[in-house]
């Protein structure tokens, strides 16, 4: 890449948007990175760092093979942020645990499990006695547990801190609360424009999360369909150890965190912007982890909190190169963005120094113009 | 009553001890408070206000009379203390109501509302079709309701503000954060000691709820048995005006705030001085509310918290002179204090005045030394 050119703007200062600045940057480029808010604190702060393809049930295959590329990079990825850092980011790739309370839920995993085998995905059916030995504090009611080795989680908290710092160790200027807009001639982008003036750059990546539809100053064919949903999360103080895998029950999933807190969620819900924690999201999550575990009932709840995930019509996320040059995308990510940090990062890299989607075709903005895309507008849930 | 004889100090400044102070300090006594912590920040600040007696179902009946003989007086004492402070505590006496959700729990509604007729207490069942017009935001399972006229609702954090602000206008000295022994010798009491030195008193009043068994210097006999009975409460935020009443439904209460606010209360339990929001203990009273009210779904949770209610071995109050002269117990209320606050103070005035326990014999501390009174004493909850 020849720095010469101009600096790279990154708009959206959360996991992916600090991702990609701090991967430009370790490969030699000036970097700035603005923020409406507060850095890696908006869904990289309220997601429970899941990295589980297999578990979330992806059905697209470039989606599905993508996400499994990323989750090959992350202990490499978290390593360098940590050698730039030294924050340690927590990451946990021991497996993740899929329980099941009745004969019907345990056949399914059954064939989950089968279908994932012939994959190649490494995973095994645990007994009642196997599953009680790895989490003990699940319900009585258990039949038996599906665990998914390879998957995890990352503390997702730890790794925004270790991202800005790891930026700023890199060079990249993150400037904070500060709006922003774009501006590019019939061709190409120029740079962006805020509060203290005009800033010229040779690229400018949108990476606004479930606000990436309101950058200012693009062509309407490079804004992207994004649109927020919501999911609402809450905390449990538990003993340290208490839960050692992310676990999923029915309707919940529990991810524990090395300070004691266990984490329950998430709702799945489309309120615009609205991030209220509401009766009947606290309800919902309680009641799924009180179902699977009991145990749980006497514990403190210590946070309630929201999150907005970026989701698209298809439910594929918006990657790489748009019609205008020097504009890019990294947005859409939905459930995965935390999980998808590294590949993202790499790509959009690849993308900035060559100018070509590099390997992220099924992700470009373009297939919202054929006719199959746009009979894929259905849901974001 | 003579002020020459000495000051008054009341240990505990809940809304039991702001209001005899208060009222101590109209009738003309020098008083001084003395709180552990903050005024008013304990069950008095935790509570829902509920002034419902009969809703309640208290069956001792000198309790009942007591209850009662309270709610007669609420509207002059909240408007002494308006008169003398200028807040408003927000008296409801418009009601309270008593969903029911099937058949049986009509029939136990009906026969209860025969009872408290034949009582002379003004109540009415409702059908349906008016259960609904008075209360439209219920479930559509409603069968009827019963309406307690009488009953009702004060914002008892107001009302803690309003006694602070209406003692401070009548010179009651209120001392936070402040430890406190009794001193007496063979026969009656002498004052209190605090950080900064003895404190003379005629009299002391021991109005410290759930901590009243842990005021040190006192005579066994003169230490209350009370123990804490931990309550936990939510609050969501629901346009004003949503809920009119307040209102029971099977498992929780709901009482409206002039702010929008809406009280789901409360857990009964015996976990010494834990005051966690606990995973049961939230899902419990989501669940009881949404069952009554899926209306309330989307509202916002806006507030989680507990409180320690004081419980007595009987169920029955400790009130009035005790074997140490001078020295006074205004404790154990249970679930009643915010009721019980006009006529405790009121009460243990007289007696300060008179050294007789003034009407408040059933309550005494002496009834723990017959058999009768140990036979009783089974559980607190």
């Amino acid at each position: 890449m020849n720095t010469s050119e101009g600096d790279v703007v990154v708009v959206g200062a959360g996991l992916i948007g600090l991702a990609i600045a701090f991967e430009l940057a370790e490969r030699g480029a000036s970097v700035r990175i603005y923020d409406r808010g507060e850095p890696a604190r908006a869904a990289s702060w309220a997601g429970a760092g899941m990295l589980a393809p297999y578990t979330e049930r992806i059905t697209n295959e470039a989606l599905l093979a993508f996400c499994a590329a990323s989750l090959t990079e992350y202990p490499a990825f978290v390593q360098r942020v940590f050698a730039a850092s030294g924050v340690d980011a927590h990451l946990h790739l021991d497996g993740v645990i899929y329980a099941a309370f009745d004969a019907a839920a345990l056949e399914a995993l059954d064939r989950h499990a089968r279908a994932l085998q012939a994959r190649g995905v490494e995973c095994e059916m645990l007994d009642r006695a196997s599953a009680f030995a790895v989490e003990p504090w699940l319900s009585a009611e258990l039949v038996g547990a599906l665990l998914k080795r390879g998957e995890g989680y990352v503390d997702n908290r730890r790794l925004g801190r270790a991202l800005v710092a790891a930026c700023a160790a890199r060079g990249v200027r993150i400037e904070e609360n500060c709006a922003v807009s774009v501006e590019c001639d019939a061709r190409r982008v120029l740079g962006v424009r805020v509060e203290r003036g005009f800033v010229p750059a040779r690229a400018v990546i949108n990476a606004c999360g479930a606000w990436a539809a309101s950058v200012a100053g693009v062509p309407s064919s490079c804004v992207p369909p994004v649109a927020p949903v919501k999911g609402q999360m809450i905390a449990l103080g538990v003993p340290i150890g208490f839960v050692r895998r992310a676990t999923w029950v029915p309707g919940a999933y529990l991810v524990p965190r090395h300070d004691g807190r266990l984490l329950v969620g998430a709702t799945v819900e489309s309120a615009g912007f609205d991030k209220r924690v509401t009766a009947s999201g606290v309800h919902e999550l309680l009641h799924a982890a009180l179902s699977a575990a009991p145990a749980l009932a006497d514990f403190a709840v210590t946070e309630t909190w929201t999150g907005l995930r970026p989701g698209t019509p298809d439910g594929l996320p918006f990657l790489g190169p748009t019609a205008l040059e020097g504009f890019f995308l990294a947005t859409g990510h939905y459930r995965n963005g935390i999980l998808l940090a590294p590949a993202t990062a790499r790509s959009i890299a690849d993308a900035v120094a060559t100018g070509t989607a590099s390997g992220l075709e099924p992700f470009s903005i373009a297939r919202l113009g054929t006719e199959a895309a746009l009979a894929g507008r259905s849901t974001r849930t």
